[in-house]
């Protein structure tokens, strides 16, 4: 777990959609990707935070690599149609583990980075700040 | 001040260390970078934060190369026993002005990161989530 080991400064983004990914495959169980895309896209806008399908699909297919999700094709539509060939991601029992480890250590790597953002809030816009 | 408009996730640690170094030299009216170095380091230890020799430095000289702080060399000790050269910074006019502006975009800054590793928690680890 040396990625959590952490002599830096604020949290990776892969780590940071790993845990939106996984407790919303968990939730929901099973999604599309396109789907987690345009979700978490909406929930963040107003932060200022847009991630990209690049950054989510590396997510996923780490997950995927890591045996957390796994892949299933579906077909959506009627034949002739409309027919539409999806991937759907969905949570392994192993999956279900690496979900309790990762919440337990991005808690800890949240709330560490919080509060070093806040204590900058403080040292240079703090009432108490000396001035030059 | 394209690398304000953040589509990003965090804040850049260069930014970060920006409004410390911009602080902290008028603050202390001008100092050294080792001791700079030293002083961050000892802050940030509790939050699992450790700057780098090598980032201070390039934040350093970003300061210098954009005109808000300047180098002097100095002399410190007595000649023949202990001469030792050092360099210290200080800020300018141009850098008052350029503290004053970073200070403003980097209260936004930090909020909107704050707001967003917030906003982490309560989705996954609020007492409202659903349970899947």
């Amino acid at each position: 777990m040396s990625k959590y080991e952490n002599r830096g400064f604020m949290p990776k983004q892969r780590a940071f959609l790993k845990l939106y990914l996984l407790n919303k495959i968990k939730e929901k169980k099973g999604g599309y990707g396109s789907q987690f895309l345009t979700d978490l896209q909406k929930e963040f806008k107003q932060y200022g935070y847009s991630p990209t399908h690049t950054e989510l699909y590396k997510t996923l297919h780490e997950l995927t690599r890591d045996g957390a999700v796994k892949r299933e094709k579906r077909l959506l539509g009627e034949p002739g149609v409309n027919f539409q060939e999806i991937i759907v991601y969905s949570l392994t029992d192993e999956g279900q583990e690496q979900l309790e480890i990762h919440n337990k250590l991005m808690k800890v790597e949240l709330e560490r980075c919080i509060g070093l953002l806040n204590k900058a809030i403080r040292d240079n816009y703090g009432p108490i700040k000396k001035k030059a």
